[in-house]
């Protein structure tokens, strides 16, 4: 397929070009945007789904509104490419989500025309609310629109914002995206509420601009305008829950109908004084047929065949972590039926979806709401159940106080199963897994764990399905393991015993996750050079390997720390240990060699650990440079 | 004023009892305990309000439901007083809150009673839930109820809970307890909203059973019978937020008419298939006319009088920390009319109050909803405000992941002051600000200060006003400051620079925070012994004062970290960086005073550190043991 031909589109540069468009070239250019999202995304791999779903949307935003004087907020940001490709980072988009291209997600730091970073989920309400206040006492902002989805806003945090923004009535929009599809099939009441609204269709709209709304319509509108003026003649009465929450409800419309929605938030933008959802009904992947037709509608893809929609498989030697835990957690609820998993709205992206096919009614997929995850996995270990809670590093973030309050001091034998530790690659910065070693590590009574190869995550999901005297934690990264031989099953591992992997005599690197694999190359290169290292896999942060620690702080030179986490975990309670024992006085070099103090931004994974100074030669140089041995600069090989 | 007598109150050991009694005498038995409330918080403080608000519930509630077989869950916990004199810790009740006594709130170790314990707020409908499911599979669960107020419910984790309810469609009981007054006024449209149908009264009624539920209606009732049966009558249309959650509604029914809450939980026990939602319009206070008549209505009290309500008030001699942060801050945005401030609920318990009276609409309450309330902090900084987030450390944990995502990664200077660090005292380990330092100072891009008295308070105060550059936080203890001398006006401090307090030759305190005047007590007690001691405020975790803990580290024979946080925080800080510049190789002893490895129970805050081995003695000791010298078990003076 050649590029599509784009002669509208070609003559954007910016929102601003939109103004002078008529409405039924916003449609062509909508169309244009489509299939340009399309070809760059075949080339490059990305979020596609959601960014096919709001074509129309993005066009008629940046028709009607006046950016970026005007804020507007895309909720998660990964439906951004077409607002990306009208904001004057067309041509970078061949760069997108790869090493020094453009994020795929929102980013301040990237344009003006994104005033508030996303990447996670069911934030924009909050943040377009503050916009809006911000306006309200003088500063330079103009209207403040979210565009959130039908999956996000069921996360209690969007719940909390539109409460607030009802209560404070500021003018804001609020655009519900309802395709009916977040990541995985939305889940809860609300959801089926929705389906309820959108099957009542075509059109009823907010009880108090009814009467007034139709003078307010454009003149000549063509498909668009008759099924609009329905807004006036449709049933006012009932109130929906938005409207409880104190919004002005309009909707649903048809998302992909550029009159209708270009209609609507003319007439919203006219005439708002205070809070309006927009209920846009759209269909994720439209106007790419595999896209529509696939069960994931291309949510997350790699390159593909823009013709076929064939993608690009990636080649794999090992088995990928999230999988192996998927398979270990299934046999293990096989043999107990007191197994329960818990995901947020990432079925397939944990590897639940493995265990719900055997065991469907043990698998609680709570939507986007890792806050009540958490507590509701506590309520089922207190009620005797075995929780594994399932959630990305970087997503736990949300359950944290849940993790504190319910599940720590509580004692309760809450399992986490923590994937995506440690940078992730394409998603960047916004989805590292940094810091979840340290925010678990320190809490009271918890015991932690990093798997060092797959064969030890089997090992540690049968640790924790044993372990029902506390919560209990395991994180493994994203992507395929060592490619190590794989235990027929799982055994109980010694609570905070790490295990030595390589005997040496100058140095010793304790490893803590799987990271094990640098280290070991590193030893390698080291002893290569005459250096010769211990590596020890420490398997625990807590209870830490003491003795272990003890035994390569008395029999070598130097000892270095090795994980993939931000400062204050692994290491720092290693040296919080060596230092109250007494350990310190030895004068021992001791390195901990972190995640550095700074957001690490989009690439492959071995480049970001590059950039993060964590790859093998690094270890290798933190080695020589803590035994005093000259560091010869950019020297170093590799074996 | 004597004890009241208890005659019914006397004759019950547990809820069994309360089987036997008449719905008179269960009436009565609900006065009886609310006279005993109002008497034991008359000699502990504590909680009483609340308490006094859900007498009859919980009479009602014991009497119609079979505790501890099936579960019975308060949200937050601190209406809990009629529940425990109900469940056989009357007699400890004199103990409440107290050194080894009952806690304040639920607490799983200490009653068969609290299947779920509490005490941050809105996560009573996942334990719930999670014990719901627990039955569902084959768990020893009876029925489950949850008892939530009407501020918590606001929460997004409250309304998540319910969503994901909804959804299961599983037996369960949500009793909205609606005071119309959490801690501070309810924020938000869900509170109108509230209003509005409590408004409507008296009674609607769940549609489902409207028809069939009079049949279930107990045969002999007065005053709530007549009243119940409006039930039948009223209207049933309109549907209601909680109905569109996928709940059955009952409600609003007096939550003091034991007859009509009675009725009501026998009925809805009788009938419920699914998640059912009863709302209890109850009055904060009640039947105590000094509460009922005071603007907090008895939240949280000291000692009073039981006839006037007179309470007892502290001494103090210095400035609470937290008067000290509302002054300096209104102070600030006296001059700046940029600053705006965001408290989650806790307007006087933040000092907030202060500038509220001042400069009321730049104050934002968002109520219990502090993910929400860090993002739109996170907006209005973008929008170009100076946002002062005024949030517990305890539950700011809450807003963690929105911290990292929408304030860190995107370098926003938000400015978070953080009261009640440390341990509380009464509140006692639920409350407890034991993580903050490490959450934060592990993050890339942030400033981290702790106060190290409350002066020092006012020029951190105006350090984060100056500081436009990224986020910055700011720790403080409940409680007093030192009494030091305060300055007119706050001066931005430098950053990364500590202050050395006293100069000594043999081992360096270097504090973090205010357990300064501990660090100061203990190099005192030590010049006694001819021990001569520096002492050091760090005033930074980060930017570290590297070059103040070098020379420290230089200078002395022994370093001792003070802070009152747990590991991974300062300390850990401070190792990493010893580790990474070699300072370690000095074979130093030094020591990392932490709070340690376990939660630790309500006391006084001097006994509680005490406990926690962090009282001026433990320093002292601690500084000898590093340096080698002799410690005198339990025999060291202090000046």
């Amino acid at each position: 397929m050649t590029n599509p031909a784009t002669p509208i589109l070609n003559r954007v540069t910016g929102p601003a070009d939109l103004k002078a468009l008529s409405d039924a070239d916003l449609a062509r250019l909508a169309q244009e945007v489509r299939g340009e999202v399309i070809q760059t995304v075949s080339e490059t791999g990305g979020h596609l789904g959601s960014s096919l779903g709001v074509v129309e949307l993005t066009v008629a935003i940046h028709a009607v509104f006046n950016t970026p004087a005007d804020k507007l907020i895309w909720d998660v940001g990964h439906q951004c490419y077409p607002h990306k490709i009208l904001t004057g980072r067309r041509e970078r988009m061949r760069t997108l989500r790869q090493s020094g291209g453009v994020s795929g997600f929102t980013k301040r730091s990237e344009s003006e025309y994104d005033p508030f970073g996303a990447a996670h989920s069911s934030t924009s309400i909050s943040a377009a609310l503050g916009f809006a206040m911000g306006r309200e006492m003088g500063q330079p902002v103009g209207d403040t629109i979210a565009v959130i989805g039908d999956g996000a806003i069921t996360a209690g945090m969007a719940y909390e914002a539109m409460n607030h923004a009802g209560h404070l009535g500021k003018r804001l929009f609020v655009i519900l995206n309802d395709n009916d599809m977040s990541i995985a099939p939305p889940v809860g009441a609300l959801s089926k509420y929705l389906n309820e609204i959108a099957a009542k269709g075509p059109l009823s709209l907010l009880k108090a601009a009814a009467e007034e709304f139709e003078a307010h319509l454009p003149g000549p509108m063509r498909d668009g305008a008759r099924r609009a003026r329905q807004l006036v003649t449709g049933t006012p009465g009932g109130g929906t829950l938005f409207e409880e929450l104190g919004f002005s409800y309009i909707g649903p419309i048809d998302g992909h109908d550029m009159g209708q929605v270009l209609a609507t938030l003319r007439a919203a933008r006219a005439r708002a004084t205070g809070p309006v959802l927009i209920h846009a009904v759209t269909v994720k992947g439209k106007g790419f047929a595999p896209a529509e037709n696939a069960a994931d509608k291309y949510h997350g893809v790699s390159k593909f065949n823009p013709l076929t929609g064939e993608q690009a498989k990636a080649k794999s030697n090992a088995p990928a972590y999230t999988t192996v835990f998927g398979n270990a957690l299934t046999d293990a609820a096989a043999r107990d039926p007191r197994i329960v998993a818990i995901t947020a709205a990432m079925p397939s992206g944990t590897g639940l979806d493995i265990m719900a096919r055997r065991f469907a009614s043990r698998v609680f997929d709570v939507g986007i709401a890792e806050q009540h995850g958490v507590t509701f996995a506590a309520g089922m270990a207190a009620a005797g159940l075995r929780p594994f809670c399932a959630i990305y590093s970087t997503f736990l973030q949300r359950g944290y106080d849940q993790i504190v309050h319910d599940v720590a001091l509580q004692g309760l034998p809450v399992r986490f199963a923590i994937d995506r530790a440690g940078l992730v690659g394409q998603d960047g910065a916004t989805h590292a897994g940094a810091f979840d070693i340290g925010f678990l590590a320190n809490l009271p009574g918890f015991t932690v764990m990093a798997a060092g190869d797959e064969a030890d995550l089997v090992h540690m999901v049968a640790t924790a399905v044993a372990h029902d005297e506390g919560p209990i934690a395991f994180r493994y990264p994203r992507g395929e393991g060592m490619g190590v031989e794989m235990p027929e099953r799982g055994v109980p591992l010694a609570l905070g015993k790490g295990r030595v992997l390589r005997e040496g005599t100058d140095a010793a690197i304790l490893s803590y996750g799987a990271h094990l694999s640098e280290a070991l190359a590193a030893a390698e290169a080291l002893a290569a050079e005459g250096i010769s290292v211990t590596v020890a896999d420490a398997r625990f942060a807590k209870p830490l390997d003491t003795a272990l620690i003890d035994q390569l702080i008395a029999h070598h030179g130097a000892l270095v720390t090795l994980e993939t986490g931000a400062t204050g975990g692994f290491g720092a309670l290693v040296l919080h240990h060596l230092a109250n024992s007494g350990g310190l006085e030895r004068g021992r070099a001791i390195r901990t060699m972190t995640l550095p103090d700074r957001f690490i931004d989009q690439a492959s994974p071995a480049q970001m650990y590059e950039w993060a100074g964590l790859s093998a030669k690094d270890i290798v140089r933190c080695v020589k440079q803590a035994l005093g041995r000259e560091v010869m600069r950019g020297g170093l090989r590799l074996v």
